[in-house]
């Protein structure tokens, strides 16, 4: 037995390597009905789905199977919803963080064409608020799902990568303790699912990996019946990322004409940066990146060129 | 005469109609030397070059001379800077607000194929930290420069509209007093120019405009020799958005194949959710979507899609 009622509103789903599923499937049986209102803890597997340990090496990525990549608990049957309602999801506490990973996987990534050599970085997750990434750089722990959705309408099976309507793999750096999420209901039931726990990211997530972590995580689901909404959208109840923001920020531009060459050339300046000004590899400064430097559209609208900041935060040096 | 040393690092530059040009040449005759280390105020003109007043409603943007809009001032011959260094401009202050417009331009903004017909806003600015947007709405006045650049190094005259890597009109948000910007050199003398002072924006700008104010602006021009920078950076001493992030924010996403497809997505579903939610029109909803929400790059690598995240602070509701 895996799953323990506390009482009718808090149900705890245990085991990290069970009651899981790859990709989106509106005919996978849920493995629980709730009702609106009910708060469930999971143990929530990290995204290599146990293939890396806290020992991994570069070496690991090369035997990866991407079969078992991103797995997601669930999913769960909330009682009562159907296409054109709203499910919420608020973000409750995440616990027992032991270790992560962050790697460099070939093909994967916003320089993927540059960084063609897999890497790998690990942490201590155990000691306290923040994790060390070098010597002098200390990450502020901020743990949310990467991938939170629910089941789409159309038949068939999905891949988890891609954001769609359903929410999924969106890896929205701000689902923190105290954001609400909400989610369009497009079958019966809604068959919400979550996992890919991270341990902080920075918007963009641009190396493709966050600090991919194990933890358990609680969420309270509530249906609002009958509101409609076209895709996700969130509510962050304060303060974003006051961590980050308490030193300023230094900041990297790239302009171009699409939004994604001017990402590629503000990270790569600011790889440039990192490298030139603190002892790291460019392997290292692209990972940092990834797990700490947020993505802005600084300029959507002057056209023919568009511009994109890239935001490292002065705090994590010490 | 229009320009006054007031000692060897303070130089006005009287005239907010005087001092001005249109697009980048680097044969512009410079109106000033200036040695590393100089204080500049400049009376600067709002992005119409007067062609506007508090006055103005759509009907004077039918009426405009697109010849006539974003001047700049200057440009500034800063002695001893040569192609390959670095010169900063820290913004120093930002004073004399009077009024200022956000307008919708056709053919201009994100959703120029939606908004097809001109629409202005006019506001006081002349009440403290705040205006207002409408009833219930006040929006934190946080003044910038949103065209700041030198010569390129190329021949010719350049069109001020696209960002390029001399920066120009590059509209980020963040460089308000106290954020320091980096500018790389690319002619002797730097030739700087600064122009089209906003009181407010959100990054992305995503209608085309601002709060488009004159304003008189100080900055302190220092020159880094021999530093090479590829493109625009800049520093930011604090917190970015104290005000804005005080309660929190209400995001909406949109997934797309590219990046421009996915902002247009979250912010036409802002603009749907501030015309259910608050009494005001699309294009109004539009236009505080361009002075008032961030739009934020919350995915870039989870192929084929993309997630853009567009966030409205609580704040500015009251």
């Amino acid at each position: 037995m895996t799953m323990h009622h506390h009482n009718h509103s808090h149900m705890t789903i245990h085991g990290f390597n069970a009651h899981k599923h790859y990709g989106w499937d509106n005919t996978f049986t849920p493995i629980a009905e709730v009702d609106s209102g009910q708060i469930i803890t999971y143990e929530i597997m990290e995204a290599s789905g146990g293939q890396f340990t806290k020992k991994a090496t570069k070496e690991d990525i090369k035997q990866i199977n991407f079969e078992k990549v991103n797995p997601v608990a669930g999913p769960v049957y909330v009682k009562g919803a159907e296409p054109g309602d709203t499910l919420e999801v608020e973000m409750i506490n995440f616990q027992q963080l032991d270790w992560g990973w962050t790697a460099i996987i070939p093909g994967f990534g916003l320089l993927s064409d540059h960084f063609t050599e897999p890497a790998m970085k690990t942490y201590d997750l155990t000691k306290g608020n923040k994790t060390e990434f070098l010597p002098g750089i200390d990450l502020f722990i901020k743990p949310f799902p990467g991938t939170v959705g629910v089941a789409l309408p159309e038949n068939g099976h999905f891949n988890v990568v891609p954001p769609r309507k359903n929410g999924g793999n969106i890896d929205v750096r701000h689902l923190t303790r105290g954001t609400k999420l909400y989610l369009p209901v497009w079958v019966e039931g809604a068959l919400f699912s979550i996992g890919d726990t991270h341990a902080a990211q920075g918007d963009g997530e641009v190396c493709g990996t966050a600090i991919e972590a194990s933890m358990e995580t609680t969420v309270r689901i509530k249906l609002h019946k009958g509101k409609s909404i076209p895709e996700p959208r969130y509510e962050i109840p304060g303060i974003p990322t006051p961590e980050a923001d308490s030193k300023g920020y230094f900041v990297t531009t790239g302009h171009g004409t699409d939004l994604a060459s001017a990402s590629k050339k503000a990270i790569s300046y600011m790889i440039e940066y990192l490298v030139d000004t603190y002892r790291m590899t460019d392997e290292e400064a692209y990972m940092l990146c990834s797990v700490a430097v947020d993505l802005r559209i600084s300029e959507i609208v002057n056209m023919p060129n568009v511009l994109v900041s890239a935001f490292l935060p002065n705090s994590i040096f010490y």
